[in-house]
């Protein structure tokens, strides 16, 4: 079938300054027959120059790269800018306005929809918008994300592999400009619907983020995601670095993780609730007591231990304390050993 | 994926006489493991002529279709017709039962759906029955609309543009036939799901409507549609006209218009509660402001304006007070330019 | 048990001046440990004179009144005032912010929860304030309604009776004064616990009002609506007759109506869609046929007839095509024999 | 699309002895986001010998066959075994854990998801898996089903007709030697969306049941279906008869029955509550008075007589009083002419 | 407060011959302002003698007592009544038409609400016209109970005790007079807030059944509760015995049991699926194995044995198979030894 | 009314050693017709001395304290005890099963129902169970909270302030002997419905506390409470310090802080997401930028600045980014100026 939406969008992507608007796609719910979804975009083009396309919002309970992109919308001097800056906030609209992962229209998450669907429900047109009309426009994308409300994990630059060489140098390169305390390769098992795997099919220079989470806006993770969003587009060649912008220490002898697969998780065992027994950034080994899941309605029967599956150090923890069995209670990251730039 | 469908009529489309009876779509949730959605079908064939397809509760909070529909399936006389006449009052079964837009089964918009699907779920598998099964045996079909809870329009006769000239003629001239006081031609921003775009896919002379809404039963939209329901029959030479029914007068000095694309729609900035500044009818101008969006429960913030974009009159508003971002306030339709017949 | 509440406010009801600020009702469900229901409220004061009391938002999907008074708060003068207006635009906050009748926190319809109760739900904590903190400061109460998102009712003002006959002739004066279209005695077959029935027990000066409905914004009741509480005031002796406010027409030689109880409602007797033979201000007799509940998804079986059950003119009519069995699908006004002003 | 997972399990098929384990399928909802929806599996193997797939908890509210797998994962002595045995005894298990037909995750029901799609939600990735990884490691499949909550039904084997006739012989001969008190031939009007159905598709001798039901744990079909799971195994070769297992009577001269398609059902004509007039196994005729429905919030009104479409035996009947028009209130079976082994 | 009521009805308790009309109580949700909750209600009136008050649907999932009324209701022949037969076939309306035990309209049990409070929500509204309007024009009262849907029981009359001994023999005569196969002494663990424990503090002889349950209609529940519902008006010479109406058995030689008290109940342990061992009427015995607690999701960790904690007979039984910690599994009742009529 | 209850026990609080048992408040809804709430208790007594209650899961998602009283419930030896102890690890036990600060069963916040109902709700039972039956049997009590799924507080020991000077002190001395990092007196406004304002009402010397929050389980927040409850222990002479429990620093030179009242809090001005300027104790001062809301799906509108309205120390901030009108985003705490012992 065809891949013609009947989206629309209010802002000129061939403008030079700076520019506010709307995608909007018609969505025909009980409660407005004729309305649409609006997501905000904003344009920022001057002179010649590579496109980057930075997008927040894509889960909506990770605040900061949506407090970081309104910023950068309602402040970026287009003089600074050379080529051209495609601004997506909140991209996932409805999940972002009721600060939820996942939409509340359809129950969707956006980073499990990719490269969408036209004739799909709203997450679906949405991605397949993204995918289909902003990603030939670009040559890199920025996608920024933070733990959200049930991880909390160190903030970092996260590099989606390419299956190309070059392209995976390439990406790396950007995410090391980026300069997050840390720096981990995530394939997500090898998950192809997230909107990064999208944006490597497409062939762009692609940037991740995982910053802070535990559904909170963290200061740090704040400064860190201001600081390299202006890094990785003075990377790219678009912006003249500024003043007020901090040195970056290109994080060159910063260590580069990755996520072992499976063995990297601990997943809960029963429903209950977790109490992990170690700080993030805790070297931890195979076998490991991990923590232990209580069963507080029935306080005599003896908590269940968990144990890590992997050696390395703690990369994240769930935030909640309830948990069902199945649930992600902890993550261990392990040096990377693959080619770097 | 074959289109094979598990779904049951209890009507033979080839018996003469009224035949009353119901499409079963077998469903199985967790209510009830072996039963079926029951949908209300009518025939009533005699003679030799073309057959009409007229379906009402596409949308289930759109009343004065299935009223109409009701009342000509209990009342349509065998012996009036030459040719066939398939009533289908209530397709949207659960929606209709709801009086809700869309169904509460799997929440869709049975209207984006078409040209569906018979392995999805019941409204895809309930559109996927009137495209595989009713359409080809159909000549032309009239699918009445009114606004809906949403919406309140003025009441008129819809054109689906058809990409062939003929086709679109044939369409215009039954819409025309059907003489409401308008005629406006809807494209929904080149929308494909809907039932009369794939009725026009089909090559059926397709004819649609738009009477009244505001979630209610109005007399005179009522009227209308059922003096329209009859000069399509009449039209198609399926059936005599009535003593008892109102002379036709043709429409053909009404005014014939379109909705000017997007800047035909006038969409809420903000969360509130909409006050429009003008009654349906009205001439407006694009420029001019239409009206605002109060934030009631912070009634010192001052309202937003909301502008119209387009010169034209004033053809929809939204009925709800309560507004969220996006939502359609206002239509303004122009003077229609295409050929007619 | 006590009457004291942990309700705070921030306006100075003695301060001179135009005051805006909130009532801080503390609310700690699951979502907002240590927070409040915060609920706006206006105080102008200005010379020695009467304190009355606007009310707005009692039931959240009746628009007209909460416009008004957040008109009223940004733009009242105080030096055209002589005493005290307190303004609550936005009393059943939580409702008022969904656009609901009844509150989505607890779901209560505040209007059967007065008196109140400072240890109850947060709508009954609301009437408690109301009840046992503004009341007692006020002369007079203007409560303004309109029909709600299941009701369309012809614009009137609304008198509570009182058992006193001086309390109630004040009543209807200062309901004549505001001079909307139509008068109605209206008691809620005796219901005690509406926030008038409540004002009349505490002694004020009390006036009602019903403005449309629909669920929508009214252009023509926003109008009435904004003179009548400019009347109101102006009756009260508070407000100065502004030039720009119209000519008062006293409303004197205006209907004065009352509902006769029982047999004044028309309920629906089935589950199905209401089709109402008659527009609002038709005159109907007992035994008429008034309408039919058509069953849409069953169009085979005939609709049933309902009957008016009482002479007088059709005041009411039930906006939602959609009806369950019990719900008023019209409302029947007969002239007021009672004494009057 | 490639049909590659991201799923990931942690038994080796290929080992030796008793494994217990768990299939994850990564899900990322709001509450966890790098979590999975974990699927307990068995294997046990020894020796040569076919593989047998018996799959339970398909749908969450059928009670028998989880509880006998259960058993089996616990207790099976693997040197009792000559070659595999795969045992999941939960496979829809957000259903089980819910008891619930339908997966409350996703709404599906699994059993009209085959083959699934491992993009698509939960239910459709975990069918998805069965008939990518599982089936292709099988010679035979036995899908425990029992009535669920809302059918009681006789407990008896089933055939899922196959088009090659010797493949259809032999999944009759599995079934018969399932040795139910009743086997009866069942292909859902066509449908090919079940897990036999896929099952089928893929070549495996397929063998189904159902089981008592009304959403209750029946004392009755837990014996039969604890026999018949080691009856199947012992057909296959694969068992070794226990002295504590009973003997098989091979229910050669038990009835074969089928249902006879649409006629074999009695739906609800009306939203109401469902008096059958005849218990279980009663012998019936097309057109007899088979129950009514009753209007219990109208008794004035008399209630609808159904009629039976079908000669046979009662089959199945709807367990909870509460009906809406379409659900399935009885089911008709009539002697299986087809050939069998 | 007062307890005066918005109610009101449409018969008149004075009135000779059969009425059917309806008790309306004044509702006011979001979906219909000036609306009512509808209860039907009939009242059959000869001659003299005294006035039973026959009740069904306090709880709307148990139907026979319903459907027996509703019959009653339409086929009384008021020629054969000497006195008073007060019908309240739905009085939990909201409740029956959702075939729910607890009203979906205020969540409440009826049965946990009486006296009521007619300022409070529907259901308690509901019990307090009983209460006030209804008991008092009453001799006796028969409550028409069935399991429900999450209990099977033993088909029985149920003897509410009284405090003053006279009244109590006169209660258990006219249960002794319903002529179930069981009669039994519940005293729900004291629980005041009944209808039947408001009818013994109202001073009228009080009878309660409980009939199957399931949620399903028995037909041997039904035949028990249409010829009870007869010999209760016999015994109190309200109605002469018909041809038609069985030999009554006067159940003088039945068993007469109790609950005694927490040691009868057999709880869940944990959440889970449970298996009972064994069938109703069964004789157990304390500390005997009574079924066990199955962890489906977890197969490979044991199951919970319960077991019983009185001797006596098996009356009752959970019937759906999921179980939370705290539900009733099982309930086992014990010889009555309190003085008899 | 009477405060008669229809819950049991199933331990002796008058037996020596330690047992592990249940409150069962009969419970009656839809699913469970007659099963009852259990609720985990545990008594320990050994010897003469006082009797101290120590409850958890008042709110469901405030998990240190119910860890700990599982643990002392698993672990604590009777003989280390004079007096007794009474154990409540999971007193709200249904929010306690679903992680949320309100029972999901009626809504209610367990902390806002005290004295609580016998005749109400089950968490209005459940408070008049624990001020009925179990205040009485105590001297001291001490509820264990934390800051729960939206405050993320420092851990604190809380004074309920008694009007008793002598009570008052006595209070003050328990909770410094808890030994928290920091102590707080709370009125919570004036708030009478808590366990503490309810322990205090009942004469017993009363201890609160809040730890972390967040709705996670933090490490530090377990070490304090851990202690916190045997220091108490010890400080009532109940238990004999143990080897392994850790010196008690008095806290005698840590500082007592209280809410300032309505300054102390600050609250949302509109929907958003709210960035907080500094961390937990942080030192601010009335008027200083407190952090801001930002419109996430407007981003072109500037976000609100909110101002601290006390001088003090940061002591609790809001967890959860986004917030609604009202919301609490910050608390702070300034010296306590009150008579401590």
């Amino acid at each position: 079938m065809s891949r013609k939406s009947t989206a629309f969008v209010t802002v000129d992507f061939e403008n030079p300054g700076k520019q506010s608007g709307f995608i909007h796609i018609p969505h025909s719910p009980h409660e407005d027959a004729w309305g649409t979804t609006r997501i905000p975009i904003a344009v920022v083009k001057n002179g010649d120059g590579p496109t980057a396309i930075i997008q927040g919002g894509n889960h909506g309970d990770e605040y900061e790269g949506p407090i970081v992109l309104g910023e950068m919308a309602r402040e970026l001097d287009p003089t600074r800018v050379q080529g051209r800056v495609i601004l997506l906030p909140a991209i996932n609209i409805a999940a972002v306005e009721a600060g939820r992962r996942t939409s509340p229209v359809d129950g969707l998450n956006m980073n499990r929809t990719f490269p969408g669907d036209p004739a799909g429900s709203i997450t679906q047109q949405t991605s397949a918008f993204v995918n289909d009309v902003i990603f030939p426009l670009g040559d890199a994308f920025l996608d920024l994300h933070s733990g959200g409300s049930s991880l909390d994990i160190l903030p970092s630059g996260i590099i989606e592999p390419a299956p190309d060489p070059e392209h995976h140098k390439r990406n790396a390169a950007a995410v090391l400009a980026f300069d997050a305390p840390l720096t981990v390769v995530v394939d997500n098992l090898g998950e192809r619907r997230t909107s990064t795997a999208a944006s490597v099919a497409a062939g762009l220079t692609t940037v991740g983020t995982e910053m802070g989470g535990g559904g909170t806006v963290s200061l740090e993770a704040l400064k860190i995601c201001r600081r390299g969003a202006q890094n990785v587009l003075s990377h790219l060649g678009i912006l003249e670095r500024s003043e007020t912008q901090p040195e970056r220490t290109e994080g060159r002898d910063r260590p580069v993780l990755t996520i072992p697969g499976p063995p990297g998780y601990v997943f809960a065992s029963a429903n209950g609730v977790f109490e992990g027994y170690h700080p993030l950034g805790t070297e931890v080994r195979a076998g490991q007591e991990a923590g232990r899941v209580h069963h507080l309605g029935d306080p005599f029967r003896p908590p269940e231990t968990l144990r890590y599956g992997a050696n390395g150090i703690l990369y994240g923890r769930r935030q909640p304390g309830r948990v069902v069995t199945g649930n992600c209670c902890l993550v261990v990251a392990t040096p990377y050993e693959g080619e770097l730039p």
